[in-house]
């Protein structure tokens, strides 16, 4: 049985990255680039108050990715690993997710830092940050493990 | 121009909540239900490495819920705020983000404290969670004022 959910966009990005060899990758990337989330003026409303956060979730597409690959080989390590146990854009549903601090409202434009996605990048939805777990409550699995084994090769 | 993407469940959530009522709510409302995600088998191999993470984004379908509402007054205040600042189901895409605690897993089966959505529940895509903004840095907007408002009238 196949069941499916439609999903419309509610905005797209804008900013300067029009290749994705363009973002930044990897272990300890920066993502500083900013660029405006465009939300589409039938869900202007749907903004209010938001200026008062200062980070933001964005659920968004890899739209210009086809396909997926249970098995992944991520940048920041030699070894495969399970899609969901990675940020790969070739993954089941492709969807992006993305905590963006949000600089200022314009209208129906976010202005954000810490874009990483393509310009044009359909946006599924954006709701707040609100809170965090502890760093130290936190295990970072095979990820910790690679930036171990990169600083320890002096590759980091 | 209408522009859809369809996206398909990878799996769904197995637990003991059958009516939204039993979902905790509001200001500092403690998500410790336990339960499963239950992966669909032919999208088992993805989940390879998960479980050296202690934490996980899921982000799944509200899929009892119909349409949605621009405003929303949230169960943590008594004015309206707009859809995308706040977690409110009813709204475009109708798309829920939860962060979980991963307990064990068994092959297909993660099972996972901090659910806050209903047995059944489709799940459509699962992400390790790497990172946190640190506490010091964020601002949790129309939410941080109900909480000190709510706090002053002594009711928190």
């Amino acid at each position: 049985m196949e069941i499916l959910f439609p999903m419309q966009p509610i905005g797209y990005v804008q900013n300067a990255y029009t290749d994705a060899g363009q973002i930044p990758k990897g272990c300890g990337a920066q993502h500083k680039a900013e660029g405006v989330l465009q939300i589409l003026p039938e869900y202007e409303q749907g903004l209010t108050d938001i200026e008062g956060y200062s980070h933001l979730y964005v659920i968004w597409v890899f739209d210009r990715v086809e396909g997926f690959d249970l098995l992944w080989t991520p940048p920041t390590d030699n070894r495969p690993h399970g899609v969901f146990s990675t940020r790969s854009p070739r993954r089941p549903n492709r969807l992006g997710l993305t905590v963006v601090e949000l600089i200022k409202r314009e209208g129906n434009g976010l202005h954000v830092r810490g874009l990483d996605m393509l310009d044009g990048t359909p946006i599924l939805d954006i709701k707040p940050y609100l809170s965090s777990i502890p760093q130290d409550d936190l295990r970072r699995g095979w990820l910790g493990e690679a930036e171990k084994r990169a600083n320890e090769s002096g590759k980091a």
